[in-house]
């Protein structure tokens, strides 16, 4: 293993001879989107808390080592060393991030020994799959639309798929929130929902492209939260609200602008994507899931597919459609070259080109889930990896040492 | 509407040639007061956990929103566009926080939809007063001990005043805390106050006065923990200390320092009134909220008159001594011309003038407060909005779907 | 008592003549680790919530204080004037950690009233402390694995030995968690965990060596909690994990790079660290822990030992060979020079003597530690200080005004 190299960190924040900046601020803020925000946003159910945020703690911990070094391989490797950066752990936590969005797919389902299994291999497929929309596709991808969500979601959808479980309605009763736990998710969901600005605009270029990743996001979060919540009310045939829909579609906003966040679509447009993938999720977490768990057997368990997967998709075609209409009319000429680096040795291009290699990047995408997921489904379903059955998801005592829960308790409604 | 055009976002934090920054350190921390300070500052209520960080939630995303257009159409409309960078979103935070405030006023008492009404409102009546405050009287209030902790708490305890329900104490039962609601609520406490160097800096200018400002607020804030603590003790008849006095007033002191804290107040002055407002604060909750309700029936959830009314006033009387004694002695010749924008076409400027127009700033403020939340108080009370009767207040099940609480629980003292 | 001067703030932080840089980005991650990262890691135990959150808000407001003046009169002194920055802020927050530290081996045995006082006389002891390390043997700690966790840890259970409860077993029911103070506990462990790369590198040099500690840091803590959680799982005779061992053994890691952070350890030698630790922490918790409370009678609640005491020992030797093994072909000439201060007259310098400073370091603070625990111990075993008795430890509702609890509860397994 080549060991990997810390002199060459602070090199590509050195600005000017004078300024030596300290550490970017949109790196801790990542950091606690993937390790409070995804684990604390899947401790909703009444007795997986434990295993929400424990196993959620394990894979990240687990899958951000592997990240940078197969990142490191493949993109900063120089004469037998892995040079490293700040830039590449932030890096490592978006990789992670995927693997957090698939693990809402399986959450309760599977064993942290198949946990461990399948972040290898995703960080894996991940890695490949980054570097092929990045480096050799050209795609523009900031907060990873395509990448992270579209990539984790139908990874994580087509592996719960292969390891559908024919019996689960037997842990049904647990399948829920009690009052606490979903308090405790809406600690996940504000601090995702809180640093998704900075996530978005994390490895943007500094200067006029961060700005605009931070804005446009912190606009399209806004106006999905608005949608989300009449929505959720007007599709209650009481009108009352679901802390499912609170707790997860008013995210939808942030993972529909990840790929143009950074380019121009004003805030204006930021406005309608949240708009519309706020009413987008909301409608599938009370149509979809339960037609695809009852059609397809998907096993959706934190309904992943209405906050990462539709959405991701959305912001790729959003971030296709951005691209395609660039011009130096909008960004200026220095703009443009530096917004699609064209100061780095591209020829022919043209906006409209650069627009089709971005949907070309989220096919890519698809592709790499679906096959990947495929397999990777089969090898955890290798009856080795101490699987809990059917009767027993959703269930901390499994795998955790026992805590005295409440005593049980009455159903309130109004 | 105008579009508003992220193209200028960037402009105003270049510096030199050479240094690009990243986003502002203090934006995250301000979005992370708004959302988890605030929205779980509320969740102390047993069975209000949802509408406390679920509404927060809404009116704030909806707050920051209208802000962006109010604000943006009185400070940074440029030829029929509003030009927005980040500064603009921690300024929308700022308006929202003032929403916020409000909120603990009526918190558990008023419908989802009167909420948005009274936001749209307030956030319309809080962009007026900031424009006079800022603009015309060219007041100082980088805090906002004036524009949002005073106006937000006169607005909201006037709109509950002229909301009361004269049967509340049919609700009784429900308006206190439980073991954990009263530690999730801590998690609400320790991010305003931890942050608050950061709301206090904000948007003050880069360098001296950013620095001051954080430094002041850090000591005013760890003052007044000391004296909340020995207070709430003190005045309890077995020496015990009580949760709401410490969830809440140890943030009085944040508030006071609002106005000078960007100001030579000096470490020892912020001490001193850190100091102040712990007892302050400490002696409204126990002798002054009652007497508020059963006297004058402002019945106020969160007791804001004591976290943001009356810090708030003393924040502005401290704000304007502290620039009426302000000399080219104690902050140098470019300092006080840097401090009070005398740079920007002021004359006949004195110290004493600017303390005379940030107590005209306080007056404007409270007035509007007075006038405005009477005219949207009487607004809400239409019953048109879909309000909750008085003995289901402070009750989740009125507005959102039902999940088990934990059994009934018995009261165990010492 | 001299009037801290503010105006020296900015000083340290202007760079060229342009840019005026804005806060440090770690210095509220500091902040956030030791008011909600320590408060909530303590709140696991199952009645004393309350006084976790509550007794370390307390403890760390006014040993900030403390600290400052302390601190202050031996480094920043200038014509009587203590010249304050924001870095001051960050360096009282650490003080303040060791503190914190201390407090999690008398968690639930002492009144609030021995608490300030084992602050006034540890906020001292650390200063002195910290005044002969890095200012008379010129020792670098830059995330204080001696200054702060040896020195606390070993400190705080001197001070609990001497305070030994020899009836504390009719407490025992109380000295446990149930399902839902584990979860808040992991609150405060995970923000530990995600700014402990903040907390090692917030006073560093900024540059090469604030970025290697964030990096190092990183690291090491990411490869301990994989050790954690296999070492948890391979000691139970079920294969189960314990959540003490994920709240507390995964930081390990952290606290044991605290001295090489910014030397070059590189990102291999980190890694090594954190698997190491996280073996050494977990195995302390299940095997050390009870032989320290039955042979030694040093009853330490939250098990600092292990996660301050061994990891802070093995930090300081860590840190002692990387300085030993120091040379300007890995750290070039000028690199050199800005990591061990060279440029500030010193003569003579070696590596292997910085190596053997940085060991005599380690030796200066135990010895502080242990002198200054007894004597503290000691003077808090004075009967004047509302102690609790041995059957009402553990317990909030000796010093809280009580709040309903959820009914009593079952065990449940698996």
């Amino acid at each position: 293993m080549p060991v990997p190299n810390a002199r060459a960190t602070a090199a590509g924040v050195r600005c000017g001879g004078h300024c030596v900046p300290t550490l970017p601020t949109g790196f801790q803020d990542v950091h606690v989107m993937i390790f409070v925000g995804f684990g604390f946003l899947m401790t909703f159910l009444q007795r997986y808390g434990y295993g929400a945020v424990g196993f959620n703690f394990l894979l990240a911990a687990f899958g951000i080592q592997w990240a940078l070094l197969m990142q490191g391989w493949l993109h900063s490797c120089r004469q037998g060393y892995i040079l490293l950066g700040v830039e590449n752990l932030i890096n490592a936590d978006f990789c992670v991030g995927s693997v957090c969005v698939a693990f809402g797919a399986v959450l309760g389902k599977v064993s942290p020994v198949q946990l461990l299994v399948m972040t290898l291999f995703q960080v894996t497929l991940f890695a490949v799959n980054e570097f092929i929309l990045l480096s050799l596709l050209a795609v523009k991808d900031a907060g990873g639309s395509m990448t992270i969500h579209t990539f984790g979601a139908y990874f994580g959808l087509t592996v719960t798929w292969v390891l559908q479980r024919p019996s689960l309605h037997q842990s049904q009763a647990r399948q829920s929130a009690v009052y606490h736990s979903d308090l405790f998710a809406m600690i996940g969901t504000l601090f995702l929902w809180m640093y998704w600005p900075s996530f978005n605009s994390a490895v943007s270029d500094h200067g006029d492209a961060q700005h605009r990743a931070a804005i446009n996001t912190y606009c399209s979060l806004a106006a999905c939260v608005l949608t989300t919540v009449a929505l959720s009310s007007a599709l209650h045939k009481k009108g009352k609200l679901d802390m499912v829909h609170i707790q997860n579609a008013t995210l939808a906003g942030g993972v529909a602008v990840g790929t143009a966040a950074e380019m121009m679509l004003m805030p204006y447009g930021a406005l309608v994507v949240g708009f519309v993938c706020g009413v987008i999720s909301t409608l599938g977490f009370v149509y979809l899931t339960p037609l695809l768990e009852s059609r397809l057997r998907i096993q959706d368990t934190c309904g992943i597919h209405n906050l990462h997967g539709m959405p991701g998709v959305i912001g790729a075609v959003v971030g296709a459609v951005t691209a395609a209409c660039a011009s130096s009319a909008v960004y200026g000429e220095e703009g443009l070259a530096h917004a699609f680096d064209l100061d780095r040795a591209k020829v022919n291009w043209s906006a409209s080109l650069q627009g089709k290699f971005q949907a070309a990047g989220l096919f890519v995408s698809l592709a790499m889930a679906l096959v990947g997921g495929i397999v990777v489904g089969l090898i955890l379903k290798l009856p080795v990896w101490g699987q809990a059955a059917d009767e027993n998801c959703f269930e901390d005592a499994i795998y955790w040492e026992g805590r005295p829960h409440p005593a049980p308790s009455t159903l309130d409604g109004g």
